[in-house]
């Protein structure tokens, strides 16, 4: 064992010297080659951890060995990042996946202006084995990026054909969300969006005006003013005489039912708010946020799942990701009479 | 420019060529050397963009170039990591000063018992350059396995002499807290904490105690249960005849804020609740919660400025970043008569 002492790094020779093995023995164990006996293969293991040894990463990188990060570039403000729970659900539920296959997420939140330099540096520089791409937007400008990169990469919600995608069945939830607001009285209702370029969101428009249609139901869409002085108070100036708001984010909605009392309408009895994300923080707001929830910890093992079979050669196809369900609280009512 | 057609990965040669340059030139652009005049970086820079070549990762690292990634290896469980404003903080304020240094942040979240064997393996695959220690605990098994490792690390809290740390200024934070307290009429408060083994805690109990004593205050100690059945209904249980609650995290402190009062105990009229962190959660609860702000954006500057260094050889001394303070909202009051 006198190799580990006195050098920084220890040398394959010593693990394969300690477990009595040749050095070509525990490079196959390593690259995840199985023409090693599960005992041997053990006696290796425990032979590098006692040396403190493994194979670098520049050296898996050239022996063409794959899989040590995906890239999550976002390009949100870092103050609507931070407020918004969504992002620390998708990390949290992506670490679990991504731990079982070796891998760590690589993470940034950046300008939108800096995003093709990020995609394109930690592609070409090999930091990633593929991106995660989030928050896609109408005409993104990084699917030809990607596309002209030759790189890897998985779509979380609606993406075009140029990539495999998650996305969350919101057919069902609709029809729930516009049901119960029926069930309740409500005629006249209203999207509130805070981000219109989002694919995601435009084809929620859609579908919602067609089922809405179908009900006899009204729908407008008011745009959230995050840089007004108070967007609450302005969103709700501007409702005019729709008695049911339904929220693009949780972000948002949770800060609607609880300032909306300090501006003296009361949730529900004078207006329903409805959120189409669901955390933690709709429980914590008084009244609880009726919310929309989504399965995001399984969005994130199927792009994790998606991810590992590209980068083993495959070609996955997309995943529609069932199980979204609309959970009643507080902040919804019987229509004003 | 007929090199890039065709090959998924542009050679170094083809953008010496097109940028009229030799190859070593190029290489000592992308190795942060000097000798090379602006224009000419400029000129190099742009052939290899539009080339799509950048030097990759398996050639810098073998080169001996530094820098690409820090490591946070969070060990709460992923309920406790979702539902803490703190993480997402961090996690935000890190990833605009990594970005300014060129580096990535790579993120897990794992059982405590996976924890050796991460630190081990994405430091000895090199996977990053250096780890951002949280949540230091007494005795941490983390500090003797990352010095056995040679590894670089910069905590965050306090820690011992092994490592450089970033830490906040509590002291005058603990009087601030003390005085707003007893100014209401404040004699008898309790300290609630959910993680009694981590340093920072023990710290804070101890120089609690002392500031007590000397304005005369009792201060006792509230374990948090979050496998009651209703942690916030045993801990209201269990305060006795304190009137003032503070929180270790505000997760806990909006949590019992929100929930006191569907129990029937007012705040702050019955009993006032103050959380040692804030966030914009603090301001979404009603009542609004009395908080003590902390510069975590700051910390996060710090210690990216400070593995930074560490990485480029230097031994920077440890860093106590002032600026916490007390908002006081509408969660602390008059003492009850």
């Amino acid at each position: 064992m006198s190799a580990s002492t006195g050098n920084r790094r220890p040398t394959i020779a010593a693990v394969a010297q300690a477990a009595g093995v040749s050095v070509s023995a525990v490079s196959h164990v390593f690259n995840g080659r199985t023409n090693i006996s599960p005992e041997t293969a053990q006696r290796i293991r425990e032979a590098a951890d006692a040396l403190n040894w493994r194979p670098n990463l520049a050296g898996r990188r050239i022996s063409g060995a794959v899989g040590n990060s995906i890239g999550l570039v976002v390009t949100q403000s870092e103050e609507s990042f931070r407020r918004d729970p969504f992002f620390i659900r998708l990390i949290a539920g992506l670490t679990g996946p991504l731990a079982t296959v070796g891998w760590s997420l690589s993470l940034t939140v950046a300008p939108e202006a800096d995003e093709a330099q990020i995609y394109r540096q930690w592609w070409t520089e090999q930091r990633v084995d593929g991106f995660l791409l989030v928050d896609l937007r109408t005409k993104d400008p990084r699917i030809p990026l990607l596309r002209s990169l030759s790189a890897t990469a998985v779509a979380l919600g609606p993406a075009p054909a140029a990539f495999p995608a998650v996305t969350l069945d919101d057919d069902s939830a609709l029809t729930e969300v516009l049901d119960h607001l029926a069930g309740l009285g409500h005629r006249r209702i209203a999207r509130v969006t805070s981000a219109p370029g989002l694919a995601h969101s435009r084809k929620r428009d859609r579908a919602l005006s067609a089922a809405a249609r179908e009900r006899g139901l009204q729908v407008k869409t008011l745009a959230w003013n995050e840089n007004a002085a108070d967007p609450v108070e302005e969103l709700l100036a501007a409702r005019g005489n729709v008695t049911a708001l339904i929220l693009d984010s949780e972000a948002l909605a949770t800060r609607v039912v609880s300032h909306a009392q300090d501006l003296g309408v009361r949730v529900p009895a004078e207006l329903s708010v409805l959120s189409w994300e669901d955390s933690w923080v709709s429980e914590l707001v008084r009244p609880r946020l009726t919310a929309l929830s989504a399965p995001i910890e399984d969005s994130a093992r199927h792009a994790v799942d998606l991810m590992h079979r590209m980068v083993r050669g495959e070609k996955p196809p997309s995943v529609v990701v069932p199980g979204r369900r609309l959970v009643v609280r507080e902040s919804t009512g019987p229509v004003p009479t």
